[in-house]
C-alpha cells in the first residue's frame, strides 16, 4: 500500500492512531485532528499549528510571485488560529531552497513573510534553510487563548457542533479555486499575460488565490459571541463541513442559494463551475462557523466581514454534509476538495 | 546571486535582518541565531525551535531506516531545547512524501517518533501530511523555561560566554560522522553490509549517526550547575565553537589532547581522520558548555552523561576557535563544519 492509497486525511488518521497515547497526555486538550493543536501553559492555553507550500504541489513555481509566496506561507497558518478563535503570536519558518535559487527571490519570500507578519502581529521567531531538490516553505505559528474557570481552553473547535445550530460563513466562496484557474490558464507571454490580467475580474480572483486573507479578526468576534464551532475553508466547504459533521456526530445542510459566491466568480465562469469552485475549490481560507441564532447574529455584529447563513446542522446518522437546491432536494456533489496525496487529485494551489 | 552563494548562515543573517524590526519586539527574549527562539509567556518561558531532515541532503535515503529516520527528526529538536537548558513539551510534525511511498514506511517513521517522544517525554500534538517530489520530516519542538525574579528567562545563549569560562562538552565527538563515512561506504549488496555491520566499532558508529542522543538531562543538570552559555554540536566542534565565540565578543582555544575522540573512530580510522571528525564532524549532539570552573565541577556531577574539560574563553579580537597541539600551537584546521547550502560542503547527514 502507498501513500497515494490512504490520502492525507487515512495518513493523518494513522498518525493519531500510532500517537494516540501520547496525545491522551495531561496538558494537551486538543491534537491531531483539529486546524490546531490547543495545550494548557500556565494560566492560559497555546494554539500550534503548522502549513507548508510545496512547488509544483501547492504552488506554480513559475507563476507565483515569492511575495506572495511568503504572504500566503503564514497567511494560512494565522487561518488555522483564526479558526480555533485565537490570537496568532510566534512563527517559526523553514525555506527548502535548491542550490541555484536566486537571493532576489529569497528576498521577495522574506518581504511577504514581513508583510503577513505586521499585518496579523505575528512575529518570526526563528526558522531553519535547508537545502533540497524541492522549494518549499514551512511555517509554525502558535498563538494565544484563554482558559476558562475549570481551566479548560476557551477555543471553536470541530467537534462542539449541536443539533439546530446555524452555519454561516465569512465573507465569499469560490474565488482561490477560480483564481488558480485563471493563473493556470494565463499564456506563458508576458505580454498576452498582462492583458488578460487587465480584467479587474481575473486580477480579483488571483489575488484571492496568491494572497490569502485570514480571518483573524472574525474568528475572534465568533468566539467572543459565544460560538464554540468553527473551521476554516481551506480544502472545500462540502469537505471541511464534512470534518465538522464527522467530529461532532452530525449532519449537515447547505443551502445553493444561499452561499455567497465569489461575484468575480460569477462573472467569469458558468454558473455551474461557479458553483463547484464555491463548495469544493479550496483555499477560500473563509471561517465556516456552527452556533445559535443569536451568537452568529453578536458575531456578524463583531466582525470585520459579512458573515452568511448557509445552512444549519442536523441529526444524520451517516454524518454527511448534504448541499440542497431552492426545491430542498439534494444535488449530487462535485468531486470533494482536495487530498494533496491523492495523484487523481486536483493540485490544491 | 544565488543561495549557495550565500550559504545557510548567509540566509538566515539576511533573515534577521528583513525581521530585524520585528525581532525587537516585546516578549521575544532570543530571536532568530541561538539554537532555538525564547519568548515570555505568562510566569515562564516558551523555546521554540525547528529542524529538517531532507532526503539526499540530510539522509540517505537507501540506507537509512525510516525507524531510526523518524527517532533522529525528534531528537535533533530535543537537543536544540536542551542547549537552553529547557525541558521538551510539545511538537508538530510535517511529513513532505512522493505518492509511491509505501505505508509501511510511513509506519516506521511514526514508531521511530514515538520511540523518541517517549525517550524524551515529548506529547506530539499536531502535524501536516503533504505531498512531494522529495521526502523531507520537519519538526518543530516547544520547551519551557523558568523565568528570573526579572521576568528574563533562564537559559543557556550562544552569546554568554565570558573570558577565562572553562569550554567542557558532554559525551564524545565524531563518532556521527564517522558512522555516515561507514554507511557509505557499506557495499550496496546486504549481505556483505550485514557482515561489515558484524564489526561492533562500525555497528556502534552507524548507530551514532542514525541514533543520535540529545543531552536533554545534562542541558538541564548544566542550567542547574549556573552555567549560561551552551550550544549543540550539530555543524562541527569548531564551527559551532565559532558562533559562540562571534557572538560573545571571544576567541576560544581547544586542546587536541583533550578532545574526547569516539574510541569505534580511533580504532576505525587512522589519527587524523578521527580528529577530523572530532572537530569538525558534525551531527555528535553532544553539549558544548562554557562557565567557571565550579559550574562545569557541579555540572559534571549532575549530569548523567560525562564531561570533558576541553579547552577556555580567551581574550581574541579575531574572536576565532583555535585548535592547539601538545605545545600549544595552532594547528591547521580541517575545513569547517557543514554549510548546507553550499555546493562544495560536504552532506550533514
Amino acid at each position: 500500500m502507498k501513500a497515494s492509497d490512504l490520502g492525507e486525511f487515512g495518513l493523518i488518521a494513522r498518525l493519531t492512531e500510532a500517537l494516540g497515547s501520547q496525545a491522551r497526555a495531561g496538558r494537551l486538550a486538543v491534537g491531531i485532528g483539529d486546524d490546531a493543536a490547543v495545550w494548557r501553559s500556565d494560566g492560559s492555553a497555546v494554539i500550534a499549528t503548522t502549513d507548508t507550500l510545496v512547488a509544483g504541489v501547492h504552488f506554480l513555481p513559475e507563476r507565483t510571485p515569492r511575495r506572495d509566496l511568503g504572504w500566503k506561507a503564514l497567511a494560512v497558518n494565522v487561518s488555522d488560529v483564526a479558526a480555533m478563535g485565537g490570537v496568532p503570536d510566534f512563527a517559526l519558518v523553514t525555506l527548502a531552497l535548491p542550490e541555484e535559487t536566486p537571493v532576489s527571490q529569497i528576498d521577495e519570500l522574506y518581504e511577504g513573510l514581513s508583510e503577513a507578519a505586521e499585518a496579523y502581529g505575528v512575529v518570526i521567531a526563528g526558522g531553519d534553510v535547508v537545502r533540497s531538490p524541492t522549494e518549499m516553505v514551512s511555517v509554525t505559528l502558535t498563538g494565544r487563548a484563554e482558559v476558562d474557570a475549570a481551566g479548560e481552553p476557551l477555543v471553536m473547535r470541530r467537534d462542539a457542533a449541536r443539533e439546530g445550530d446555524l452555519l454561516a460563513v465569512t465573507g465569499c466562496l469560490g474565488g482561490a479555486g477560480g483564481g488558480l484557474r485563471a493563473l493556470r490558464a494565463a499564456p506563458e507571454d508576458e505580454a498576452l499575460r498582462e492583458a488578460a490580467a487587465d480584467s479587474k475580474a481575473v486580477r480579483a480572483l488571483i489575488e484571492r488565490h496568491l494572497r490569502p486573507q485570514a480571518r483573524a479578526q472574525a474568528g475572534r468576534a465568533a468566539l467572543s459571541a459565544g460560538i464554540r464551532c468553527a473551521i476554516d475553508v481551506s480544502d472545500g466547504l462540502l469537505q471541511d463541513l464534512g470534518h465538522v459533521c464527522r467530529a461532532s456526530g452530525l449532519g449537515a445542510t447547505i443551502q445553493r442559494d444561499k452561499l455567497p459566491i465569489d461575484p468575480a466568480l460569477t462573472q467569469l465562469y458558468e454558473a455551474e463551475d461557479a458553483l463547484r469552485y464555491a463548495v469544493a475549490g479550496g483555499e477560500d481560507y473563509e471561517l465556516l462557523l456552527a452556533g445559535s441564532r443569536e451568537s452568529i447574529d453578536e458575531a456578524a455584529r463583531q466582525s470585520d466581514v459579512p458573515l452568511t447563513v448557509i445552512g444549519e446542522m442536523v441529526a444524520d446518522p451517516e454524518r454527511r454534509a448534504r448541499l440542497l437546491d431552492a426545491s430542498g432536494r439534494e444535488m449530487a456533489l462535485p468531486s470533494g476538495g482536495w487530498d494533496h496525496l491523492r495523484p487523481s487529485g486536483r493540485e490544491r494551489g
